[in-house]
C-alpha cells in the first residue's frame, strides 16, 4: 500500500511545547445493525478511540457499545438529507486527526460499499494523515443471512449486483438494461423512496413481472420486517405494509427459495 | 423466518436410553482470512461448537482460534477439486446435527456469496434440522479494505458486480456484455485460472483495454500480494509475478484511485 504511515505519539506532557504528532483515522464498517455482527477489530476499536464520528445508519446497538467517556459526533445521512455535507465531514475528520486524536469514523455496513469511504480516505491522505480501513458486513449480506435468502446460487444466480437507488433531484438514474438481466440477484441500497420507479423500469427493460422480490427493513435489528411480492406488485405491497427506511430491495429467483410471494413478516431478532 | 426452531437439549445422562434431540448447524462466514475480521458472533461460536466443518478458504489464523478440544473436519474446496462433493458435505452436516451436536460449518468469506450456503441450508431444513446463518466479510470487501481500493465511488462506479470465474470443463461462462459495461466495479472470485480468457472476453465485449485492474492474492493475510495493470495487460503481469490462488480479480476505474498500473506489491499485513 502507498498510504503514508505515522505512528501515534505518546501523549505529550502538559508542559511540553512540542506539537503533538498527528492522530489517525480508522474508517470502520459498523455492519448491518446487530452489534454481534461487528468485526472483532471494530469492536475493539470502539473502546480504543478518542472520538467516534457516526452516521444515521449505524445501529443503536452498536453505539451502545461506545464507552461513555468517548466523545461522539453525529454527522447524519438520513435518506434525503445530510446533517453535514460530505466536504464538511472530510474537514472534520482532518481537524480531529490533526489534533492528535484517534478517530473512529463509523459507517453503517461497509465503508467501501456505498459508504463514501473512498472520498474520506482520499481527503485524509491528501492532508498527509494516516487512515486505515476496517471492513464491515454490508447490508446485503446482513439481510441475506437474517432472512435466509442466499445472494448467489448455482441454479439461480451466478452474479450479484449491488446498486444504490438514492433519489437525486427526484429521479433515480440506474443502468436499467444491466439490472434487468436474467440469472442474477440485484440488491438496491437506499431505494425505498424510488421503489415504484425502480420496479417499473426493470419490467420495462425486460425483467419478467413475476420475478420474486422483497424489501427488508432494518435487517438484523429488533425491528426487522420483510415484505415479499412479485416485482410488479412489490411497490403496492410495501406501501400497504407501511415499511420505512432504512430498507434494502432484493430482486431475483433466490428470493423465492425462502419466501412465498405476498408475504409480510415482522419478527424480533432471535439471535 | 420460517425455519423450524429446535432448542438444543441438555446432554443426555449416560444411562438414558432417550434419543438426544437434534443439534443445530451454524453456517458461518469466516471472512477473508485475517482472524480480526471475524464477526464477534463467529468468534464466540468457534468456542461453543462441538465440531467445526471447514473449507480450504478458511484462513489459518481463524482455524488457530478453534480450541484444541473441538473436533475438526476438513471438507476441502481448493480451486479445481473438491475434497468432498457438495452432496456428501450436506449429508455429513445432517448426520452430525442428528447426533445432537452443535455444528459450526465454517466457510471462507460469506456463506451466501459464492459459498453454496443456500444449498447446505436447504438440505438441512429439508431434513427438519435447525440452521442459522452468520454472515462474514466477503472477499471483495476484505480485499478493498486491505488495498485501499473503494468498491463504489460517486464519480467512478455506482454499481458493484460480483461474479465467479470458476472453470467448468475448462471454460468460463459469464455474462460478458453485463460485465463489460462502464461506470461499475467488477470483482471476480476464483477466477485466476481463467484470467487470460476473462480479460480477453471483456475487451471483446467493449471494455476499454486501458481499464485499470488488479489481482489480489490472499487479501488480509500475511502473504497478501497485489498485481495491478491495464485489463489488457493484466494476465501477463500476473503470470510474470507468479501469483497463485486464492485470488480475486478487481476491474474498474476505482483501482486507479489506489494503484498506478504495472505495480506489483507484496507486503506483510500491518494491522
Amino acid at each position: 500500500m502507498q498510504s503514508p504511515r505515522f505512528l501515534r505519539s505518546a501523549p505529550a506532557s502538559p508542559s511540553s511545547l512540542i506539537r503533538r504528532a498527528a492522530g489517525k483515522v480508522f474508517l470502520v464498517g459498523a455492519g448491518p445493525g446487530d452489534p454481534d455482527l461487528l468485526t472483532v477489530k471494530a469492536a475493539r476499536l470502539l473502546s480504543a478511540a478518542d472520538v467516534v464520528v457516526h452516521d444515521h445508519l449505524v445501529g443503536r446497538g452498536v453505539m451502545d457499545l461506545v464507552p461513555p467517556a468517548v466523545r461522539r459526533i453525529y454527522v447524519g445521512k438520513e435518506a434525503g438529507r445530510h446533517a453535514l455535507p460530505q466536504e464538511d465531514i472530510n474537514r472534520l475528520l482532518i481537524r480531529l486527526a490533526q489534533e492528535g486524536l484517534t478517530v473512529l469514523r463509523l459507517k453503517g455496513g461497509d465503508p467501501f460499499i456505498f459508504g463514501r469511504g473512498g472520498e474520506e480516505r482520499a481527503a485524509l491522505l491528501e492532508a498527509g494523515l494516516d487512515c486505515e480501513i476496517v471492513p464491515g458486513i454490508t447490508a446485503a449480506a446482513g439481510a441475506a443471512s437474517a432472512t435466509g435468502v442466499p445472494l448467489t446460487h448455482r441454479s439461480h444466480a451466478q452474479t450479484l449486483v449491488l446498486a444504490t437507488g438514492h433519489l437525486q433531484d427526484g429521479s433515480v438514474n440506474l443502468d436499467w438494461p444491466a439490472l434487468a438481466r436474467p440469472r442474477q440477484t440485484v440488491v438496491i441500497y437506499m431505494g425505498l423512496g424510488a421503489l415504484p420507479v425502480i420496479c417499473e423500469r426493470l419490467v420495462e427493460h425486460g425483467l419478467p413481472g413475476s420475478t420474486p422480490a422483497a424489501v427488508i427493513h432494518a435487517a438484523t435489528t429488533p425491528t426487522q420486517a420483510v415484505v415479499s411480492a412479485r416485482v410488479d406488485e412489490l411497490a403496492d405491497a410495501v406501501a400497504a405494509a407501511g415499511l420505512q427506511p432504512p430498507a434494502l430491495i432484493m430482486i431475483g429467483e433466490v428470493v423465492a427459495l425462502e419466501f412465498d410471494m405476498h408475504e409480510v413478516i415482522r419478527e424480533l431478532q432471535t439471535a
